[in-house]
């Protein structure tokens, strides 16, 4: 594996990375390498728990901001290597882990080397397991072992933005909805009862939500209700007795897991409910000071963030954070995955006028 | 194999043939043992077509009767070897195919033995692949070899009726009613177009479906209309872009194919609707002499079929058809599968008395 040379502009950076395979559970190399490059270089003091990286100036600032990125991606489907690729004159930089999120990592590690000697100190963070359940993400990890090092006046996470302040994110819960019936054979359906025309007013509940928008601290969030998925029946001469229909609750992050349950149990009142995952949203935190500067400094407009992403760690150990990275949000995990180079450079521009 | 010593008793040889597991595709071994059985009777002209085996008395008769018989069941779920067992005191053999419908085989068997002077020929016939695709049942494939072994002026199939005459059978149709959308993350639900939302207005129809009773040659059918499958969903983090629902329609042996199918694309107008498979019923024929005089020597009031059995494929012929069987039809697949001995003995006197 050759060595990360982080003399090389970001868009280079983001090349070499992408076609450097990370897919969850796989991200030694990659971690590795980055491993070798920052430990080379004496302005950060670095850290390592499996494959995750934490680098740290200790200039005694009198704030510390922690910048974050995952290295890992989802499964790679015929998009690596990465290729360049005009669309309308405009150039990109097409592959798996060009927006989820390698353009962003590849932004920081450039500026972990480049800034020996920011306004304020940073802890530089890059971490595994992502994409896949929230108990193998490298932050869960070291939110355990080594929760000192998540110490921060403000966090900024390196998802894509579409290189804009995205603030906080919704929370997500997920839960199923079942009915039940009687088996009987289907020529002689009035023995027994059948579950799945019994799910007709869960469906009809559904249909007919008007989700709520709601401002939180300035900013607009849009929730949303939905089945994602139902699934019912025995076989084709049978009267189904249990309909399942798994619903996926995206809600703002200024309600509480226990509301969200509880507005989720009120809709689907009469049937039963088992909540299988919540995750709270986080509040956008840009009251914050710093918070307040870095859009100031950025420029444009603060917009919600809608889906979950490790913010809410953050926020939830009291540091505000937002999103801003490369990449439209719209193409992660998209097979045509693909970055716009001037999101690139317009993040690393937007990040170093920030930071010093 | 122990060679069917068709002297036993009729219960005895339920016994003997549930004993010789013969799971759809896997009937050759008590086909054999049949062919081997019947062929030893030099009052019958044996035909035999892969493990379907006709037996036909030739007596110059002025009417012929078709009994006939599949020897395969439904798979075996830890129901054999069969057992007696009583139950309230009443003695019931129990096991996978005592039922459906090795019990009937058995005294059609033990018949095809000792009727050798029956006052009508008679065409005994045992088949196999019932319990599976029609394109695999034995009695497809003689059709179209020899129809001529069908000529009869009525037919009796041995499928359990609690030892009734049970006329006709509804027939039977199954399509698939589909809805699409549009993918999107499900945190930007609004940029998709829920298919399993959209399903809503086909359950809410099937919900409220109040299936008709309709009287056919003096039995009243009851029809159904039943989802039997619901599928839809792509993860838990998408938009679902498809719902697809099976639904099973049962309809009155009066109504055509063209009728059927019309009734289920008026229900689901709005939807796409993809019939898949369609068998008519059969009228119950009971205006027949022959069936007449029949229902009137075995006693009791004849009954509507509910399933679809193969004396569809007999009426289709022109020739009239009834189930005449020993057996709980509700018990037919049940991993409880009995019947009860004074059913199978009933049930050998009766056809027994009418043709002697």
């Amino acid at each position: 594996m050759p060595a990360l040379d982080l003399t090389a502009t970001s868009v280079d950076l983001t090349r070499t990375i992408c076609d450097m395979p990370s897919v969850s559970d796989d991200e030694t190399a990659l971690a590795d390498a980055i491993f070798d490059a920052i430990s080379a270089l004496p302005h950060l003091e670095v850290y390592r728990d499996g494959d995750t990286i934490v680098a740290r100036t200790n200039l005694g600032r009198a704030q510390r901001v922690a910048i974050a990125g995952h290295i890992d991606t989802v499964p790679i489907n015929a998009n690596v290597p990465t290729r360049d690729v005009a669309i309308d004159g405009e150039p990109f930089l097409w592959g798996r882990g060009t927006v989820d999120m390698k353009a962003g990592v590849a932004v920081q590690l450039k500026l972990a080397h480049d800034l020996t000697d920011p306004r304020v100190d940073i802890t530089w963070m890059w971490y595994d397991h992502e994409e896949v359940d929230a108990d193998l993400n490298g932050l869960t990890r070291l939110a355990r072992t080594r929760p000192d090092l998540f110490e921060a006046d403000f966090a900024i996470l390196g998802e894509p933005s579409n290189g804009e302040v995205e603030g906080g994110c919704n929370g997500n819960l997920r839960a199923l909805v079942r009915t039940s019936g009687v088996r009987a054979h289907s020529a002689r359906a009035w023995i027994g009862e059948n579950a799945i025309h019994k799910a007709a007013p869960i469906l009809d509940r559904l249909a007919i939500y008007v989700p709520r928008r709601v401002m939180v601290d300035g900013l607009e969030y849009r929730e949303g209700m939905n089945a994602v998925r139902v699934s019912g029946g025995v076989a084709g001469n049978v009267i189904p007795d249990l309909c399942e229909i798994e619903v996926n609750y995206r809600f703002a992050p200024s309600r509480h897991a226990a509301e969200a349950e509880a507005h989720v149990r009120e809709l689907f009142e009469g049937f039963e409910v088992e909540v299988v995952d919540i995750a709270v949203g986080a509040r956008p935190g840009l009251d914050a000071p710093l918070a307040q500067e870095f859009v100031a400094a950025v420029g444009g407009t603060a917009k919600p963030k809608y889906g979950w992403t490790d913010v809410a760690r953050f926020s939830a150990m009291g540091v505000p954070a937002v999103n801003y990275g490369p990449g439209d949000p719209h193409l992660a995990h998209h097979d045509e995955e693909r970055v716009p180079l001037t999101q690139i450079d317009a993040v690393e521009r937007g990040l170093r006028a920030w930071l010093t």
